[in-house]
């Protein structure tokens, strides 16, 4: 049984790392600890977890728990992960940080988090966990850089037709919609439910911190730049991210071609479900999974995608679990539904 | 036309006093003000009110509104209204308290509030503002304790049958099931979207501060001492009280003969609905309005009642302008629905 | 007073005619029907409306309700308002038409309504009823096709720029989000609770029959063909249409410029109000109001705006009093906030 | 492995028992039916069970069914499953009800379901599969008939104090808060999305269909006749059943003799949980698991009990599954949280 810790595990993206690996055969939680007024079982702080899981939640000491666990979840804050990250490396522990601290260079990362990287030394150390891209890459990795929840819902989508090079890449458009999950769990009157609940917002229009990071996957994917219009919107709901992308294809493509296309393309991901013609994703069929679901039209020269995901699940514990599952030579379904 | 200033504009009742304000025709709104970091248009801070209310809202300074207003709503925390209240009373203004201050015996309040009360000497002077009960106490006030959203919902179900004194008074339960709006404008882990939405919780079980003010005003008109036990309840929904209540009949009563009761005391009473046989409120049929709507079942030895009312309108603005109303001799329906 | 009637009383759009009306000074309600097992007051079946509008609502006869009224409100599905408009056109009576009978071409309409049209001598007589755009127009007529939700939150959002021939007609992309209400009020299990709530979804992607409307009134503001990519989104709420706005702008535009642009094409509308630079609308400052919030951002050489209205208020019923109220010569914004 | 079959495989509750079954170690689906229009894989309806599940769900034919089987969930509406039932206990299979048909007296069964029975013989071989109450019972089952929801929410919280006979039994209240799919999936005007959200009520009060099932398994653990008073309401949630309990004590009773009381009554019983002095439960506490959680507070000469379920899990699907394990006598838990 491998031995695994997550620090940061009173959020909610903690909460279901916890819960995924109480049911996960090859692993048992040696550690949690989160910023804490008092050290208590997580299942004081999470009542769903009482008597499923009652390990004691510390406050996080990083010397302490590099020797507690062969891997560790970091579930913290942007600019919080590079503090405690060099500690398990240093260990040799593998590393599955669900922040954007190892995602970007350290000069986008200034730009768009606002501060100098504290751990420049790891970044090119970091594989990106969108773990239908880079699968090869993971199985090796000690640090994996797990990604945000609008990049894999929009990069996932786009990935087939952008390595194609079809699309007009001056024309891209990610209309991305998101449950309040995403926000993290935290007082703050702007995700109380008085304000959020029926109502919507447009917010951060293309100036989203996960919108470099979406370019810079694209980017390389395509093998030239790549610059996504991004307009995150909140939804009330707790869960999910639809995105509907809108394409310039630069040639005629039809649709069965294009299923065809996506579906090889994700040939043998368990997590990614294609469409048949006519049908669309909708957030119900992925909440509570780990799945990306995609669906496509064609529609005069322009490609219409919509992609679906659990932004806490494939967009974020999910997908770090699949993570931890590749790594680990686990079967990469393992715990996961 | 009278002037009038809210105390505390930036909160869900402030915001809807000022709605309810804008459209009345007997007044102009004179002063607002709230703890703010900067003065600005009160549409600043509530964009819904663009165009139709921009008066600037400033920070709180009684000396200075005391001579704006003719009238004042203090729409403020528990334990903060008596500290303005005194102010406008010496001035002779007219002040309308939404807060718990003025409610209760300096004894009861000290109790249930954990404070000496700081203006005892008001607190006889104060009308409690339930304005189908005391409306003629209303008409010559010059402060008015206005109920809190429960009591209103539980004392107007209840009043025909204990003022009969028709009922067990040791058996009678008030279960309450209110929006979140309920809670206040204010950043707090436990409102947020993601732990109230598709949640639901009983809290303070017979312990809420709501229950004394309850049990004072039916002690009251039972003439001996009645004790509820109250239950409220949070919902996922932003507006809106159902109370189901319980009481054991003392002596046979068919349904026929309570509607008739309730019709009559409700009779000239604008703003209660009583439902025929077998049809019974729900909370959006109230939703947006000042009514109080209540429902009727004799079952057994026992009375259900169910009532409906908006929290924040008749449970708090739409009541409060209701007591302006009658206090400044207008309409009592002006600016009401 | 005039005399005024609602034909398809019972749907969500009724409704809410019916509450405006009852607080409107220069009318009095004098018919209401709609297809029912029995005739009853209104209040039976909306219950809010207990005390404030117990009219009879009778079942739908067009001869007899010619004779009770001034206008006719027609709150009727697609194909059944082209069965009812010419009685009442006859009689030199006023008609506002809340279905997408009198919208578009006749060969337009059976494309995208399925059936040929079976009133076609008056669709040339019908104004569109976008109020801010053809005041005029509207002034005079005798019959309004009111617009449709989506067409108004995108067609205002686009009017001055397209007018002003600024962006590439081929690259406009409307993201609309709706509320469900805009499905109307009826029995169906893809609008169940179940269903809906914490769901999301596309649907009728660049094929819904408000595509065309859309289209037929930018042709006509921009003087040329225009085709605009349109996905309309179901969003867990009630009310509230938010739409995201993606154009290429033709040359380089500045913020302030393009604010001016907006505030002087609207100078004189009230019910249409433009945010300033960095302030975006959302769904809660328009839900309940007949406002049309519209937002600016300029990002490289695009344009994105986004617009909010209530679907059933600036999105239908509003709307349709605010044209009543041009062409009764009332002031425009009577009953209306 | 056994094989295993769902007939009414396409409502909430069969779609429950599908995915639990779908991570169940020991069975396998060989059969699912419903009525449909056409035979098609059950993932073409439920899309999240796309490349989890896509067995054939097949139009109902218990003959062909009872041979593909080792038991049979049937998840069928009341009335129904009586004409399912025989067949497959002829053919010696195991059924599990999830119906009323099979939990009533044929007399009692008449009165509250308004139709004779047709299989009053199989009534009597029926074990009430309320899991850890009947757990000897149900291992020697060949019928169960699995609780309704209410009835599971409210038993559990009543029955150790019932059993002691410590409370009055003429003056019991249980007032109970229910998430909408209770109510089926289906197309229904009272449950559409419009109607159900920013609303709440209480229906059916003291009549509804649950109360004898209530009251007769109450009345055989006092060992008297006991007669709840019961009011459902519906509440803006998908998910999840919160009952409030009032009940008057016969003599005093400690809080800590009351949770002593709770936790040996429920020792062994892995999927309640009775939570300690001060903490109560929340919807979101069960949500998506099998746990009943129960709190307790003693208050004057009351006591109030609170208790949550899933009314999809432990309401209706899971304990399904739960009694299935001990019938098949697997471990109790296998398949479920």
């Amino acid at each position: 049984m491998f031995k695994v810790g997550i620090i940061g595990a009173t959020g909610y993206t903690g909460e279901e790392i916890i819960k995924i690996l109480s049911t996960h055969s090859r692993i048992k939680i040696t550690h949690l600890s989160a910023v804490l007024d008092k050290e208590e079982p997580i299942s004081n702080i999470f009542p769903s977890l009482k008597g499923r899981v009652d390990v004691i939640c510390e406050k996080p000491d990083a010397e302490k728990a590099k020797d507690e666990v062969d891997i560790i979840f970091l579930a913290l804050p942007h600019r919080v992960s590079m503090e405690f990250a060099p500690t398990f490396l240093r260990a040799k522990k593998k590393v599955v940080d669900l922040s954007a601290d190892y995602r970007l260079s350290p000069d986008a990362y200034k730009v768009w988090y606002g501060i100098e990287h504290k751990d420049k030394g790891n970044i090119q150390e970091a594989v990106y966990g969108l773990s239908e891209i880079y699968r090869d890459e993971i199985k090796n990795a000690s640090l994996i850089a797990n990604p945000g929840c609008y990049p894999t819902s929009v990069v996932l989508a786009l990935a087939p037709l952008i390595r194609e090079m079809a699309v007009e890449r001056e024309c891209i458009i990610a209309d991305s919609k998101s449950g309040v999950t995403g926000a993290g769990r935290r007082p703050d009157l702007a995700l109380s439910f008085g304000e959020v609940n029926e109502n919507m917002k447009a917010y951060k229009i293309n100036e989203h911190q996960h919108k470099p990071e979406i370019n810079k996957i694209l980017s390389s994917l395509a093998g030239e730049e790549t610059d996504v219009i991004f307009t995150p919107h909140l939804v009330p709901m707790n869960r999910g991210i639809l995105s509907t992308i809108y394409v310039r294809l630069k040639k005629k493509l039809e649709l069965k071609a294009a299923l065809n296309l996506y579906k090889n393309f994700y040939s043998g991901r368990p997590f990614v479900r294609i469409y048949d013609e006519g049908k669309f994703p909708q957030i119900r069929n992925v909440v509570g999974t780990n799945f990306c679901d995609i669906g496509i039209k064609i529609t005069g020269g322009a490609c219409v995608l919509v992609s679906c995901i659990d932004n806490l699940l494939k967009g974020a514990a999910g997908q770090a679990v699949q993570n931890m599952n590749i790594m680990c030579g686990f079967d990469e379904t393992e715990g996961l539904i």
